[in-house]
């Protein structure tokens, strides 16, 4: 039975390529063995219930690969129709291109990206890990399952696997059972091309459980591959499954062609008569297959109305472990969230990193879901959690990460966490290293998951470490991601205020923007309502001859220079914005309250590039900005050199204004 | 000697981390008999002539540990003063924070970012083996050098070594040395903590040879071990050279506190004392150790006039090579370089990738050093040079890499190769995947390197692949990478002079952003003029009712929906604007000529953020653009239903304007 649910899977995903004349119908004809094996046989889910926690993770890391898993997801009885296949990378479909999170039921996560599928899924084995330390009892493993992902050449090339699967070799994710599609095959041609290094043995020196020689076209080998995969209790596994991409393909088989384009009808129809399948007949599923499913289905809902019988009896004994998981798994707050954060004692000047460590760990009390760490840069970052442990090997009761210097694989991580559920996850470095992983941003956002990026040591006051080190597009760059959160608080009482917004947006990414130098109170306003609205006054004037805008460290530069204006008979009046799209989505009305109309003379104060800020100017205005590199040097007279005193700014101002 | 060299490098490095207050004392003591080995006995190099072409590379990957740098580089006799050192890390001083490319003689290229001086040396080295098959003969071998490279655990932790390990084994870069400076501390604590996996197996899997066991603090022990690596000629090698952190710091050896922070007077006595260097005295250099290096010089200086009266007579022997070594050394162009592109014929409507393609293939005859490659893309990013070989193991002479899918390792190791001289090279992605390349990208802009960045399949229009393939955010995110030129042609025209623009620019990197879709010529105008000011019209009006501006594929809906609202009665002026930075730095009165003053309506049409462009808008504006993520579906479904066409355009502006 399961030869002939691969083979029609193989039908089905040549079909969709094919009708839609766009997609990749090599992997999911290679790999539709490995598919049908998996959802035919080894699989713990339930199409009726496809968010039960307990089930088995599958990712598709090799995304473009789609057509496997909406051909297996169509089979074993999820929501995708046969309509569904047969409008494959149509608008609005239930088939996108690449499997979309959130869109079809059934896809754990989105992949195309390649690599990153592979790293969610890390995120999702280390969470199961965590889940599994929280509530599992003496008496009921509640937390007990799976996570697969199947993984292509190219993931197996990208620098972001690397550093995921270093990470889940160090914590022993034993759970986690990775299966290689051998297929020798990539775009430009041969693997010979570009990639002869020996993968089993690189993954033996990540401390994984590697199994070789493996004939990913043959059941008995791959279910004993698995088999043996799940006796290791120390290591996760690495499956190598030699394949053929586009197996059975008469005259494209193992070549390059059939991995991104439709076979052709000929090519199909050789295809359908070599794997024994109707030749005429399109979107073809055999009615063994069907009853087999029908039966599949049956056996599924058993086992998911068992682990609920064992979930609601683990519940009533344990009340208490109850309401952390439903607080988890619903992101649920303390009623008095906010009170408790904005009330958290900082004193001032501080740098908002320092502040946002001081936040972050009062916060950790009262969110016992909240989880995260730092790319090897916790002292700097001030992300620790001092109360709680670290998560390590043997030990996953921590809620600190080590992720080590590997900021790819951390924002992906920490997706697959998100997306596994149950844990709310943030994540830290340098922001100019936010850079490296950018790919992981991305993708929080397309598939809105609320995880929190803290990047510190925000712009040129740096200092010392130079050019290198010092950010100058990178909060224009995150501001420009659809669906990001970018908060740049002005002071300690700002801070606290992002902390709450970040932890409050459970609809998306948040990034917090931190500095590494000291800040004063910059006092006036409605902290919390201001930062929710992205912007607002926090030096007042009805009629001001200057408005001055800024984020972050530049509002005390602001106000500073408003102290000088006003020195001057210059009436100002200085707007914090530390969201400015949010402050932009609020619309022109409050923003012309807040800054003026067209006439206005405005001035922004920004230590990186200006770009986005001219949205908010009229026709008079003075921009401070940095359009080129930083340097190196003491941050005071880094930024002198960059014009970035009051004294210049004022006196720049008035030029102008005379 | 070498070990009272070491100890003089560690008494500077120490004394000048301290007065500077900032800065990274651990791995210039640590690391400092390594160091003395490279600079004292192994490297060949001549302070006289930095530039030396044919000189051995060395690259601090950690460069968080410049000081180990600084200080030999002064040692050694380059023009690096004792007061360089002293002011360490100061405003413009000679000795930044971090290693900066030319900025600092004898520094190969900038580091700090970790990671990337490990992918830069792969790309030195791969440049290395491509002069030699170039250029030596069998009488006279003029390129003969090895690279060395110098990583921390950290370096090693980065997704972007594993990629260019994978692929420098691939490539046999047996002239590849890489020194693993294998201290087990991070800044969180012990590399117990995040990184356990086994590095010697791990590069061993990766093709190279290793050198296990050796002792960091040992001459002997190095130096048999670097004489191994020169005896392999097949692989690169890495040797595991185990070290202590500051190795001689009385309390703060073996500590991760050693990492970042100035020791301490009383530590730095302590080491001193241990160390053997007077106690009392700051920046002490030993005349034992200046006569040493005296001496050292010489037999350097003799060895770069041996390899110059080589070169000279390998010179007059073969006159053609000589050409086309200063051709590549100075990047010279042929006289008409120019019209010979421009008059390259294209046909159109075509995608403004395929007409690269035969642009790039028609400039590859004209400029014999340009070399280039994509992520295993190129049938997609139509990059391949079809006249010429692909550069494999044992055969350099190609000029067509095959770098995997290995973004951010592709575009480190072109800046390697722009930063060895010699050749130019370009690489190629899809656009969406400039992500993950970013921080190697930035790294070219910040140290000037002209290489050329060719990202195709710009926008939704790639349709079927859906929102992880469509780029909103990416050509915005490159326009604010200051000194990055970003140029988005608009017809097969304005590629060709892309292509031109991106060749004449060696003052720093250039991306090229192009479409997967067709697009027509769009017709009037000066276009290389065009091109260089960064706009032009395309479709005049003397009095326009609606100025409107695009890039890329937008020009010609501009065009389009101009032809709409004539119809209409309304005056349309057209702008092309392929590199909006340098039309901005025009300045307002070229600005003016072309978009009209500040209360002419106008209209800016993107496939992607608008963010930048309200720069360009005054009063009165329509914007059309993407802010959202895109959707998977025929590409003219997902633009009709983003709202790109021309009638929907034109509809809105004529609301407006009415």
């Amino acid at each position: 039975m399961l030869r002939e649910i691969a083979n029609v899977v193989r039908g089905l995903s040549a079909d969709a390529v094919e009708k839609a004349n766009s997609g990749h119908p090599g992997l999911p004809i290679g790999c539709a063995d490995i598919g049908a094996l998996l959802y035919g046989e080894v699989m713990k889910y339930d199409p009726e219930k496809p968010d039960w926690p307990d089930r088995d993770r599958f990712v598709l890391s090799a995304g473009h690969g789609s057509m496997l898993l909406y051909s297996l997801l169509h089979l074993a009885g999820f929501n995708v129709s046969l309509d569904d296949l047969k409008n494959f990378r149509q608008l609005h479909s239930n088939t996108p291109g690449h499997p979309e999170y959130g869109y079809t039921d059934g896809v754990e996560t989105t992949t195309g990206p390649l690599g990153q599928g592979f790293a969610n899924a890390v995120g999702m084995a280390i969470a199961e890990k965590m889940l599994a330390a929280r509530f599992n009892t003496e008496e009921d493993k509640i937390v007990d399952h799976y996570t697969y992902v199947l993984m292509g050449d190219g993931c197996m090339m990208e620098g972001v696997v690397a550093e995921a699967a270093s990470l889940a070799g160090h914590l022993g994710l034993e759970k986690l059972i990775a299966i290689y599609d051998d297929n020798e095959i990539s775009i430009e041609g041969s693997t010979e091309l570009a990639f002869t290094e020996d993968v089993a043995s690189r993954f033996k020196a990540y401390n994984w459980h590697v199994v070789e020689g493996v004939d990913g076209h043959d059941f008995d080998s791959l279910r004993k591959a698995i088999e043996e995969a799940k006796t290791v209790t120390d290591k996760p596994s690495l499956i190598v499954a030699r394949t053929r991409i586009a197996y059975g393909a008469p005259t494209k088989e193992g070549t390059a062609d059939a991995h991104g384009a439709p076979l052709g009808k000929e090519e199909i129809k050789g295809l359908k008569e070599k794997i024994g399948l109707p030749v005429d007949e399109e979107f073809y599923v055999s009615e063994g297959v069907k009853e087999f499913f029908a039966g599949r289905r049956k056996e599924l809902k058993t086992l998911r109305e068992e682990w609920e019988a064992r979930f609601n009896r683990w519940a009533e004994k344990n009340p208490e472990l109850k309401k952390e998981w439903d607080n988890a798994f619903e992101l649920k707050l303390p009623a008095d969230f906010r009170e408790k954060v904005m009330n958290i004692d900082i004193s001032s000047p501080i740098a908002s990193r320092a502040a946002s460590g001081v936040a972050l760990n009062g916060i950790a009390d009262l969110v016992h879901y909240l989880v995260g760490g730092s790319a090897d840069l916790a002292p700097s970052t001030k992300t620790y959690l001092d109360k709680y442990g670290a998560i390590q090997k043997n030990d996953f009761s921590g809620r600190n990460f080590h992720f080590g210097v590997r900021e790819h694989a951390m924002g992906s991580i920490v997706n697959g966490i998100m997306a596994h559920e149950g844990l709310r996850p943030f994540c830290a470095t340098f922001l100019v290293f936010a850079d490296y992983m950018r790919p992981a941003i991305r993708m929080a956002a397309l598939m809105k998951l609320p995880v929190i990026f803290v990047f510190t040591h925000d712009s040129f006051y740096v200092g010392e470490d130079g050019p290198t080190h010092q950010p100058i597009e990178h909060v224009e760059a995150l501001r420009i991601i659809p669906g990001l959160k970018v908060l740049r608080p002005a002071d300690a009482e700002e801070t606290k205020a992002a902390w709450v917004k970040a932890i409050e947006n459970t609809e998306g990414p948040t990034v917090l923007i931190l500095t590494r130098q000291n800040l004063p109170l910059i006092g006036e306003g409605d902290v919390l309502e201001g930062v929710g609205k992205g912007a607002y006054v926090v030096k007042a004037s009805n009629n001001p001859d200057v408005v001055l805008m800024a984020s972050g460290s530049e509002v005390s530069l602001a106000l500073e220079t408003a102290g000088i204006l006003e020195g001057k008979g210059k009436a100002c009046r200085v707007v914090s914005v530390p969201e400015r799209n949010d402050f932009i989505a609020q619309g022109t009305e409050y923003i012309e309250e807040l800054t003026g109309d067209f006439e206005q003379f405005k001035v922004v104060l920004e230590a990186g590039t200006a770009s986005g800020w001219y949205r908010l100017l009229g026709k008079n205005y003075h921009v401070v900005s940095v359009e080129t590199y930083g340097e190196s040097g003491p941050a005071a007279e880094v930024a002198e050199y960059l014009g970035f005193t009051a004294e210049k700014v004022a006196s720049d101002i008035l030029d102008k204004l005379n």
